[in-house]
């Protein structure tokens, strides 16, 4: 060997750039995606690429979640991190992703934009989300997997305990990841055989007419799903008759969940809900504003036993704990690109463990299936080690523009073997849909000017 | 005339541009606005100034205040609202402020990036205050006394109530102004005469030295402050110090507020808190997380007859209501900037009222006085009616680059009366502290790198 290649091989590898793209589909032209508050998505993703000098070209990719305008904010935000990243040693860096979490989310002068919450915690999300993906590829292994592998002292270390102390301490968040211990070989084996629960959310969107609702309805049943979502809100007259329409669709064996996208006031929703109560529905998601604990704990209370789920636009792990200390949810419903990221993720899951409270993953969007099964799976294996009423959200979109897109089967999320966050999107679909200047929104700004 | 003229007089006037600056000030050099979570705050504005046809060259001036890096993020969050406002008639949009407000915040793709909170709603903000100065420039008189001489109909159609009914309804928010007609002329007369009662932080920057503390003390009670606050939370013996000294110096009646900015868990707030009592502090500021409801009302609870206060990041008007309807505090201190602007701000204060809370508004940063006076004017004025334990804080920096600078005689801010909102600063000021490539930046790049 050459000296040259002799000291190449015993220099460091780092990351050595970070770049964003801002991804765009077209979906509000399909009604794919339209609910009682967001009538016209058009899935986003403002999309991170971490890249090293390591021999073998590795790379971590992430992303925010949008539904349109304002992806190019978002992206903006992520560019703010670079210095965070960018000349850092990968080993060191991915031993301590504890470290640069708390680094970055607590940037002494970006921390005034949140602090914690809205474009600027996102941007975390992304670049904390891409350097998991960094680790599990270098790892070999899926994200799940080497979340499962640390040890109960690793994981905690993952987490920021300022303002979870008066519900979770890091000695009680050791004590449930050390009772989960034990079984942690019997339930990968277990999940790598069977899979994980997923409910589907396909046929329920409010776009769509009630034939194609029936239609989705029974299908839906016949891929295996035991539990479907319907979006209300807009329109109580409506909602009563489609909900008449999917519960004889699907016959009282299955769970029926709805949800209202924030659009009630507290009143409202305990109002709405009862007037649906006679179809059984199984939860109620998002009934009013998602930063109203308060309000969740008093609706929980007037239309129990149905039950409140809320989480896809909980800023923070401060609002999970809040929500979870007033009894206000009974599914917690987490997403893996909003609040910061993994680490964040893993405190909501010991949060929820020690509440006793399941959770239930927001997925859908842009590649949200994809990030979210890692979570749920590994709390499977490593901290709650149960499956009862957990079921991952299942959204049929978008899913071809991954390279490892998440698999069904029989109403199961496939557990993922291939390395990585499952994050990585085709190189063709960062340039088709590249915003504005893609090939695909060119043309669409063509159609509009003829 | 000629026919042209005649046309031109004709056509109403226009929103034509909407232009950002980036100003950043080097406040870090001099360690103003240090405390316990901002150790090194750049004080920013993300400036935007919303330029009209109207033949008087009239503009519009707002911001959002940030404390250095990000600010540029801001900035393109502002600009991202510009197809709300430019080529919009003047008249019109100034007619329905309540109307623009609910479409900028419930914008169908720009809400997913909080909903209601972090940088996308500082960028309302920010758009919504200039709106607001144009307006008051435009009827000569300053926002405060504009606010002040709408009906209780026109101030409720400014307020958005969704997430409020549970506690707020329109008709009780009707009914507070209508219970406060009657002396709005009297209480108007006494506010042009004798100002408005200010508290100063300036003393109690965590950075200062004891003899600058001591000093600062000393002068705050010879120019007529009443009540002065200290920066708390790093150090639990430099506290009780520096709690010590500014207590011999101002003597037993001369309130002494502290202010955490969000230092503590929970226990430690109440801990901290109880080992400061026997210098019989006025109230305790930001103990903890501003998203923790439950948390600020535990604290409160624990270290009663000691009073709890928070508000400057505080995200929205549900954060708000859950802090009311939780009695967790006895003093809410709103921030004219990071709410989506006046029309919040007034929602506000409308559930201040309902639940007979006083409204202590954050300023400082960089023009927060010169906003928020016209806030507590108007609440004086027109909804609580009252100066009762209320006082605005006054913090004595930067000032000078606004063209009307708040002015304080003997302790009390004196009632402006020039037309607008007070948030236009000096055209040489967006020139010289323009970043990065204003003069005052350039030499410090020049610093730097020599």
């Amino acid at each position: 060997m050459s000296e040259f290649a002799s000291e190449s091989s015993a220099r460091p590898a780092r990351i050595v750039s970070l770049r964003t793209h801002d991804i765009r589909f077209p979906t509000s032209l399909e009604l794919d995606g339209s609910d009682a508050m967001n009538p016209d998505p058009d899935y986003s993703a403002a999309y991170v690429v971490l890249g090293t000098d390591s021999p073998d070209g590795l790379e971590g990719h992430g992303f925010a979640f949008t539904i349109g305008r304002g992806n190019d904010i978002q992206s903006t935000a992520i560019r703010a991190l670079e210095s965070y990243v960018v000349g850092r040693r990968l080993d060191d860096t991915l031993e301590d992703l504890g470290g640069i979490w708390k680094a970055m989310v607590h940037d002494s002068q970006l921390r005034w934009l949140g602090p914690e919450k809205g474009v600027m915690h996102m941007a975390v999300s992304a670049v904390i989300n891409a350097l998991w993906d960094l680790k599990a590829k270098r790892a070999g292994k899926p994200v799940w997997e080497v979340l499962a592998g640390l040890t109960p002292e690793q994981l905690v270390d993952l987490v920021d305990f300022r303002y979870l102390t008066d519900a979770l301490t890091r000695d009680e968040a050791l004590a449930i990841l050390r009772a989960a211990e034990p079984g942690r070989a019997e339930r990968k084996a277990k999940l790598l055989a069977e899979g994980y629960p997923a409910y589907t959310t396909s046929p329920g969107w409010l776009g769509y007419d009630d034939a194609k609702l029936r239609r989705l309805c029974a299908e839906a049943v016949a891929e295996g799903f035991t539990q479907i979502k319907l979006k209300v809100g807009a329109d109580l007259a409506d909602d009563i008759r489609r909900m008449r329409i999917a519960r004889e669709t699907v016959g009282p064996g299955i769970r029926i969940a709805i949800d209202a996208n924030q659009r009630w006031d507290v009143g409202a929703a305990i109002t709405w809900v009862e007037a649906l109560a006679e179809f059984d529905p199984w939860w109620v998601e998002e009934p009013t504003s998602p930063d109203d604990v308060l309000g969740h704990a008093t609706i929980a209370r007037a239309i129990a036993p149905i039950k409140v789920a809320t989480g896809e636009h909980v800023q923070n792990r401060v609002v999970f704990k809040q929500l979870l200390q007033s009894g206000a949810i009974s599914f917690l419903q987490l997403d893996a690109a909003r609040v910061a990221g993994v680490n964040e993720n893993v405190g909501i899951l010991l949060l929820a463990a020690k509440f006793s409270v399941p959770v239930c993953p927001h997925a859908g969007g842009v590649g949200l299936c994809e990030l979210v099964q890692h979570l749920s799976m590994f709390d499977f294996v490593a901290v709650s080690g149960s499956l009862d009423d957990r079921v991952i959200e299942y959204v049929d979109h978008l899913h071809e523009h991954f390279v490892d897109p998440v698999r069904i089967e029989n109403g199961n999320y496939v557990t993922p073997t291939a390395p990585g966050f499952g994050a990585t999107m085709h190189p063709r679909t960062l340039l088709q849909f590249a915003y504005p200047d893609g090939p695909v929104w060119t043309a669409a700004k063509q159609r509009n000017a003829s």
